[in-house]
């Protein structure tokens, strides 16, 4: 078996713990993470206060490979992700000079042109190296393992484009799913010993209701796509000779 | 200034983690916590580990007047909140005699009865107590100060909306949004003066981009309407006087 790569993510921002705004990056950033073939193993959301950004972080990253933060790399005065990240690292934060030429190119001809809160976002961990941002001015931030990106989902997704491929990780984790027309209850000892059987292998279940009739998602994942797939056919084979309707999968 | 009550919420499920499934109780609880002068202070995801519950849990309940958990009270074996949370205060499951009954009256006449998958629905740790869930028939769970709720949305929902009202809290924060067709690098500097001639009110800034036009929301929060409703104002007038283009608040 190889050896598992892991990250974790803070989620920074008072508008996701306001309930002003719904979460939107952990899905993104899990199913990105997968495709590097490095597992999210926890998240945490916090709020636009340094102690808490630099307790989340500094927790996070000696246990994992990686640590992504989202939000707080704007122009304004609650955007305080970089000042955290440099205390998190004991470091002092200076402006960047090539993110720097990058915003005054972006800015050029703008009105105001490169003001003092634009440059802003030209400010990083001291040490720190640029992540491009095709999207908008605003480029993300590497620090050590700590990767800075931007809270607006699109902008965020754009970062990680740019970050694709450039991971070092393990094998994707595969995921084989299998609907059925079960209540959960009816199936729990039979996936239990489905799961039992096959180490190395993960079985979740989600119900769903939908078109008139109550279901379930069986989801099963390795690393290993063959054991994935033999598990999802014991699983098929097992529902079926009980008489339960296997929809898909 | 009242004493601030503070909340975490433990997300529990490798299906947020792993990507398949976006994150939805993070706003509705944030909302909900609100309306009961609550105010949700950071929110962790982990996985469907027994490790990774009981050191969220017991890393916050110490330090919050509440902790919520999102998920795993189903009945198959993924679903392992109840063990981690008997672990997490080192006191032993029992089946809650009310949540029997409970779950006996739900599956009465349905194909299979209470089989013993549904009965692990009933199970709490050792001196918990029941929260009614009208939506389905397995209960929420309140111990100590952690309460137990289901991971699909609106049965979680409908957990909470049981819970209303019954929990201790302060001043509901009231909130108090100021649009403007600005981009927030240009106003940078006001916001921070507002802010800082208004203790006791935070001022979030939240770029949007709709209908053809780049703009933001000034989103104004404070324990105290009159303050927020205040600084509000001063915003609105500060932004005029400096010819931005104001939409509403």
């Amino acid at each position: 078996m190889n050896r598992v790569w892991t990250a974790a993510l803070v989620v920074i921002g008072d508008e996701i713990l306001s309930g002003r705004t719904e979460e939107k990056n952990i899905a993104q950033v899990a199913n990105w993470l997968n495709r590097q073939g490095v597992r999210l193993a926890e998240a945490r959301v916090v709020p636009d206060v340094l102690e808490a950004i630099v307790d989340a972080v500094n927790a996070l990253r000696p246990v994992h490979d990686y640590v992504f933060t989202t939000g707080g790399i704007g122009p304004t005065h609650d955007d305080i992700t970089v000042d955290s990240i440099a205390a998190a690292f004991g470091v002092p934060v200076v402006v960047h000079p090539q993110a720097r030429l990058v915003l005054e190119d972006y800015y050029r001809g703008r009105p105001g042109g490169l003001t003092e809160a634009r440059l802003r976002m030209a400010r990083v961990p001291e040490g720190a190296e640029l992540i491009p941002n095709p999207t908008s001015g605003a480029p993300g931030v590497r620090m050590g393992n700590v990767y800075i990106l931007a809270g607006v989902p699109n902008i965020a997704r754009s970062m990680l484009e740019g970050l694709e491929g450039k991971l070092e990780g393990g094998s994707p984790i595969v995921s084989v799913t299998v609907r059925a027309h079960v209540a959960e209850s009816d199936v729990a000892l039979l996936l239990k010993e489905v799961q039992d059987e096959h180490p190395g292998v993960s079985i979740g279940s989600y119900p769903f209701y939908g078109g008139g009739k109550f279901g379930a998602d069986f989801v099963v994942r390795s690393e290993d796509a063959d054991l994935a797939e033999g598990c999802a056919r014991v699983l098929r084979d097992r529902l079926k000779a009980a008489d339960f309707e296997v929809v898909s999968g």
